[in-house]
């Protein structure tokens, strides 16, 4: 493998520079995001995320043989720096445990209502407020594994680009079409497009497998404490609740989120609409 | 409110011995699980858990008014031992940030495959070898919320009266029917008594919603990274997957585990095995 650079020292300005990008204000200032480990690279490959630097350390790799050298030139060809860093350096850099040797840097894609791709039968997730990094994380991995066309994030109270969202969305938020934007915005702008805005509460009788789910569709989830705020309850066209069998009377946001993504899914592939993919084959590895 | 006894010295032995059983070995020596918060005491009391002491800390108690009171009266007049804390020893006791002023002390209830509750059309959940709290935490908070009639641990990888999954299962630790079994055992008390064994892997044909759940079921799914070992794949009556429509593989286990259980009771309410308890009310505290 051909590297453009390799820093050895700790005190390399490109070390601090990373480790200092762990913190938000750093990271807003330079507009960066940071792809630690494999599969966010192969996600990131994947999704055409342009990321522009490479920080590699082939000691740090894992023992089960993933195809790290194949990824790197693949990111190479596509005009990313591949820079060697030694094991302490990479430590340093890095913000999870055990950062399998690789970590890509790229800009902070800030994208608006308007530049997410059109469908021709639109499935969207609104998720407004959310607080927690690893439930938007969690919330970003389901929304890609049914296949939503857009995730919109409302009045967002999570730094899209934390690393604790990239790691729970497993890299998904480099595939995913993700819109942030504000709820005042967010409502009309469906409404002109004639997509169904879907609520949910736990307050309401009528049941989310209860509704037709196979036309154009924005489900909108609600913060981890105090679910949809009014301004959704009112305006939706209408409002489902999940059955709760027990004594507990809600579930974890991203849980039910990803329950309501699924019956939207087994809605349309049952009529349809889309295609399953099929079985995962057992060779892939990641 | 009557106390039994009163702590103020962050030195005094119950304040250190709390303290100390936030490690397993300390707990584990004293069999005992820590119930943190006001959720879980209402959860405990509406699972009959045998709480023995709850240490209360009212300067402790949030903005938001909960019933305390009335929750600790009730513990009293099951014979739980009220203790008064003062905040500086009741910040030493807690593991999490905010305590809500209420920390219950109980028994570990440790149960095996016999003493599941009896069910005329059983639906258990098998989790084996799971290893993050926070996960089988979460699996707890939806087996309760479809109304599991027993949770089974197989060869657990994690330590069940763990702080987090108390957390995660808010409290529904204190509510499931959980036994804790190897699969050994569990694969053939399941045949015996005619329960299928519905196992999950990406890498079959048949789709999670392609096969009737209404009848006496097992759901059983494995670990984080590597899913359900050969002895289940191989001795299942049917393994399914869920589709995954974009880039990623999988999903996190309990946001699976959590789809598929409401499948099984999104067939059981359509076929009128079970019946819908209707709306969370606008007044529900917890």
């Amino acid at each position: 493998m051909r590297f453009h650079e390799e820093l050895t020292s700790l005190q390399n300005p490109k070390v601090k520079q990373v480790v200092r990008w762990r913190d938000r204000p750093d990271r807003d200032d330079s507009q960066v995001v940071l792809a630690e480990g494999y599969r966010a690279l192969v996600r990131a490959l994947a999704g055409n995320y342009p990321l522009k630097e490479i920080f590699v350390c082939p000691e740090c790799f894992p023992p089960e043989k993933h195809h790290e050298e194949e990824l790197l030139v693949q990111w190479a060809s596509r005009g990313a720096r591949l820079i060697r860093v030694s094991p302490p350096a990479f430590a340093k850099m890095c913000y999870r445990d055990r950062p399998e040797g690789l970590l890509g840097v790229g800009p902070q894609l800030h994208r608006g209502l308007d530049q997410l791709p059109h469908a021709p039968n639109p499935f969207y997730l609104v998720a407004e407020q959310i607080e927690k990094p690893g439930n938007l994380g969690t919330i970003m991995r389901s929304s890609d594994a049914v296949g939503v066309d857009g995730l919109i994030l409302c009045d967002s109270r999570t730094d899209l680009f934390n690393p604790n969202v990239v790691r729970a969305s497993t890299g998904n938020l480099f595939t995913l079409p993700v819109a942030e934007a504000t709820t005042r915005d967010t409502i009309p702008w469906l409404k002109q497009q004639g997509i169904r805005i879907l609520a949910t509460s736990p307050h309401v009788d009528t049941l989310y497998t209860q509704v037709d789910l196979t036309t154009p569709v924005a489900l909108a989830v609600g913060a981890e404490q105090y679910g949809l705020t009014q301004e959704w309850l009112r305006q939706a066209d209408l409002v489902v609740r999940l059955p709760m069998m027990g004594e507990a009377d809600s579930l974890n946001v991203s849980t039910a989120t990803s329950i309501l993504l699924y019956e939207v899914l087994r809605q349309r592939l049952q009529a349809g609409l889309v295609k399953d993919p099929g079985k995962v084959p057992d060779s892939a590895d990641c």
